[in-house]
């Protein structure tokens, strides 16, 4: 099987990562401070745009950074993009061929903008426009739902603010991701017998807020791509503003969080899904409050920093989608309706 | 029934808050050209995010003005506010109230920027903390799913844009909004009638794009709040990289796709789902293409120009929630779980 062998496969492939891109992510910090950027302006879609959320959270709470996400049509169908001035201009794309994401680097540059494209193809048309590529060497990606490419995108955004915030206890910690992921895809054999009690949902919603609103959004998305499951992700303060009407008894609840600046308030909400609303929980965490909480716990090692959580916390969520695909009898490697790379404009 | 008497109540308030708040908006207009404002910066949860939304694009394609949306955790939990310089902070909530909110407009001002407030409420704590108030005077909004103060805040925003752009042909278009908005309402016998074939729906997708966006959002959180379907909003294109997986042969889809730059695209996109995959499609649009690939078409005037078709095309999506909630035997008033100011921090 393709996609899980691409699953397993990610540890050693953000080890390789960190060890060959750190000189070279120092170039890129150097420039971004040499060029007084004032906000980062960033494009993607699918998988890649759910790094990018990462790194809205990311560079803002480390490095102060503003981000804005780019909205490719004013630049495709309204051809009205906005003033760009002081702007980091960042493509992500594994594939680097969506031709919305590469308009909006061409007007990057074409406003005089520093542009930067994280991408698994170095030779790809994102690329070309691009001063710098980092490229995220995850090897080729035959599944069609993206995995590998998503944690090592992950790790650029983590490396770019470790090198901006030159903090060496940041660069130590970036050194043990790889084997916390290790430790955490040993529940392999766990989520598989436990995904058989949701054999028969067809909806959910998934919980996340600050760093892991990426995750929520991501292990959504591969639920919808492979379970075909209705599986809509909030930040649980957005969630408490309109959508917690639909929930009921028994309704399936999907949640990342783990310890960290807003665990209590992910905590606060899930006790209330839990004691008012008896609402059903699969929770991703450390800490043994929120796990205690959930009919299906999803653990990460506890020592795992707030920061990093998202390349950790995501891998539970991809065998839960990958077991649940095959629970449900679903073609795991060839989704329906999907093609690997979709060229929107 | 408040929620109907809200909805059909919106012609008058739009009519009356155009002719009062013209001057007022003139003079936000020329403080942001003296503070050579070069984003905009802007915070709002739940249906004010989606008025946001739609400045998004409306800001960018009128305006040339590029818009952050804020990550309201970064200021409240994780006590990292990005840097703002030249920015233009705004604030968007009908009560004023929601801390996280009024948090990001106080950061603005300790950062010195210009900051703007659009409410319900002038004397409320969001209102205390800005240089410029706009009070969208919709009257008291008593039915917990907010309608018309969603859309006098559209209205605020391109007024906002109108007086920015100083384009008479912009004001005259705003002047017919009431009245597009009297005749659209006119359907709402006819839809009634046709949401009884959805009685037992209890997921759908709702699709938009462009300006209208944040139709789709706010489509979604209608029938979310009041008829506990989960319905899920996306860009035609997100749709494409990977969702679409979830469609099977009778699927609900909603759609919201009037004329403009991105109809061709939404068209495509449409033609989709009816002819591959034999979709069940709701659309609301003034293009007889559009609407013939419709089981329910809903329309709105023929002459309604794209960027002011969210002001419009938004009635039909109320009331199809509202009828629904009705044929589903749901309290249109007091929807479960929710609350009419949700304190989100």
């Amino acid at each position: 099987m393709t996609l899980y062998s691409e699953i397993i496969e990610q540890p050693a492939r953000i080890r390789a990562l960190l060890a060959s891109q750190r000189k070279f992510v120092g170039e890129v910090a150097s420039a971004i401070q040499k060029h007084e950027i004032q906000y980062v302006f960033l494009a993607a879609r699918g998988t890649s745009d759910n790094a990018g959320r990462y790194a809205n959270y990311l560079l803002g709470a480390m490095n102060g950074l503003l981000l804005a996400l780019a909205t490719p049509s004013l630049f495709t169908y309204y051809k009205r993009p906005p003033k760009l001035k002081n702007a980091l201009v960042v493509g992500i794309s594994q594939s680097g061929q969506s031709p919305d994401i590469v308009s909006v680097l061409e007007e990057g540059r074409r406003q005089n903008c520093l542009t930067l494209a994280i991408t698994n193809e170095p030779k790809s048309p994102l690329a070309s426009v691009s001063d710098f590529v980092f490229d995220i060497q995850a090897g080729a990606e035959k599944a069609v739902a993206a995995t590998k490419t998503y944690t090592t995108e992950l790790m650029a955004v983590a490396m770019l603010s470790a090198a901006l915030s030159r903090n060496t206890k940041h660069w130590s910690e970036l050194s043990q991701v790889s084997g916390w992921m290790k430790q955490t895809l040993k529940q392999s054999d766990y989520i598989r017998e436990a995904v058989q009690r949701y054999r028969y949902i067809d909806q959910t919603v998934v919980l996340g807020r600050g760093f892991n609103y990426a995750t929520a959004f991501e292990w959504a998305l591969k639920l919808k791509e492979l379970t075909y499951i209705v599986a809509e992700p909030y930040s649980s303060a957005d969630f408490a503003h309109g959508p917690i009407a639909m929930m009921v008894k028994g309704y399936p609840v999907c949640a990342v969080a783990p310890k960290g600046k807003v665990f209590d308030s992910m905590l606060g909400m899930l006790k209330r899904l839990r004691e008012d609303i008896s609402a059903e929980l699969v929770i991703i965490s450390n800490d043994k409050k929120a796990l205690s909480l959930a009919q299906v716990p999803l653990t990460i090692p506890a020592d795992v920093p707030e920061w990093l959580s998202p390349l950790i916390g995501i891998l539970p969520a991809q065998l839960f989608a990958y077991h649940l695909t095959k629970a449900k009898g679903y073609n795991t490697e060839q989704p329906r309706g999907i093609r690997k790379v979709t060229e929107t404009k």
